[in-house]
């Protein structure tokens, strides 16, 4: 099954370009053709392609259905882009996959990354949207100084944090399901005492995921993949 | 910290030619440097380096200490390769960074990939194990035909199965934690329906990941973390 997106289809029901030549030039799929498509705002629309054109294929809107979302609380992971970005890429496909709802790009201290081309990340935020059939485009953040996304918490906060400095919980068991919840995951550098100090001002709580040391974008989606099986074994 | 592998290090006490080369030549480690070295079967060495030669760097063992396994079970994964090999690779190296005891590379009816570079993909589980300090290497087969694998069933089998001929269980609700399982995750295209008769006839419990398609190789990862997340939630 393949699906499209097309952000603006209620207002404008036409596939953007780089969709359009996927569509006609790679799939072959001609006028009178029926498709799946989705805004990324939680809307399904099956649609017949009226005009498969490359540039921008037109289309006719049959049905709308709205999806819910399949986990019940809000999932922001905060993460600092690897020097290798293919590993940050690698994870926001497949935080995307899994489920999440924000991914915020973090700019740390002992960051070696100062630069991302957020249009590349986003298009494998969209690309990964229809291969698993979501619905909802995920929020991609710019880089955002860690000072200022810290205020961007929504439910729990959790600064999975590498330094003893502070007695660590375990995020497993300590986040109960369910709920919002805000997860910081540093850079390769681990973050400054500095950084975990304010975090802890902030509500962060300090944890560990497991006993293994993890790599930035590991620890990242194992965080997305405990929020969702803690949540499925809770319910 | 650095960890280096040397699997014969109790009656060769010698670290590798790739492994040397890293560590004299990438890391300009000399004589008389502490280093620790691990033999993947369970055990860390703390060694003096006698000799740092890039060909094969002398070792003198100053300590030995046997770590037991961070999870209390058998953790059995096996996957179908990918037509995209790196995302097979990819999949290697996070599973051991998370922790599996065993790799099976699965030939079934619809695998596009009918051949690997086994070295490739058993050194990339060293460097993971390596990167994530852990003492045991995961035995890593080579290509086994569908039906030789069903025998290697360890503990509880799951087939994670896409086609809704057998009604599925949730993988999080069934599998209980803290015993020997073995996951089996198929190609691109599935496994065929003969391929799932064969697995329940021979045991196996067909199930899903959640409400979500995935791929491949998210699909064998979630299984992975899945297994430690409720074993660690349930003991």
């Amino acid at each position: 099954m393949i699906q499209f997106y097309a952000p603006e289809i209620e207002t404008l029901p036409v596939l953007p370009p780089e969709e359009s030549v996927h569509c006609c030039r790679v799939l072959r799929m001609k006028e009178g053709d029926i498709i799946r498509v989705t805004d990324g705002k939680g809307n399904l629309f099956e649609c017949e392609l009226a005009d498969a054109n490359p540039k921008g294929c037109l289309l006719k809107v049959i049905r709308k259905e709205s999806v819910p979302k399949y986990w019940d609380f809000d999932l922001t992971i905060a993460v600092a882009p690897t020097k290798n970005i293919d590993r940050i890429e690698w994870f926001v496909e497949k935080s995307v996959e899994i489920g999440v709802d924000r991914i915020i790009l973090l700019q740390c201290e002992h960051s070696e990354r100062k630069h991302i081309r957020i249009d590349r990340i986003r298009k494998i935020a969209v690309s990964a949207m229809n291969q698993s059939l979501k619905v909802r485009l995920p929020e991609v953040t710019e880089l955002i100084r860690f000072d200022a996304a810290l205020s961007m918490k929504k439910g729990k906060g959790y600064l999975a944090y590498c330094n003893e400095k502070y007695e660590r919980k375990e995020f497993c068991q300590n986040y109960k399901g369910n709920h919002d919840v805000t997860i910081f995951v540093g850079p390769e550098g681990d973050f400054s005492p500095e950084e975990a100090d304010k975090a802890v001002s902030a509500g962060f709580i300090p944890v560990t995921f497991g006993k293994c040391r993890l790599r930035t974008e590991t620890a990242a989606l194992f965080g997305v993949q405990a929020a969702h099986i803690i949540s499925e074994l809770k319910s």
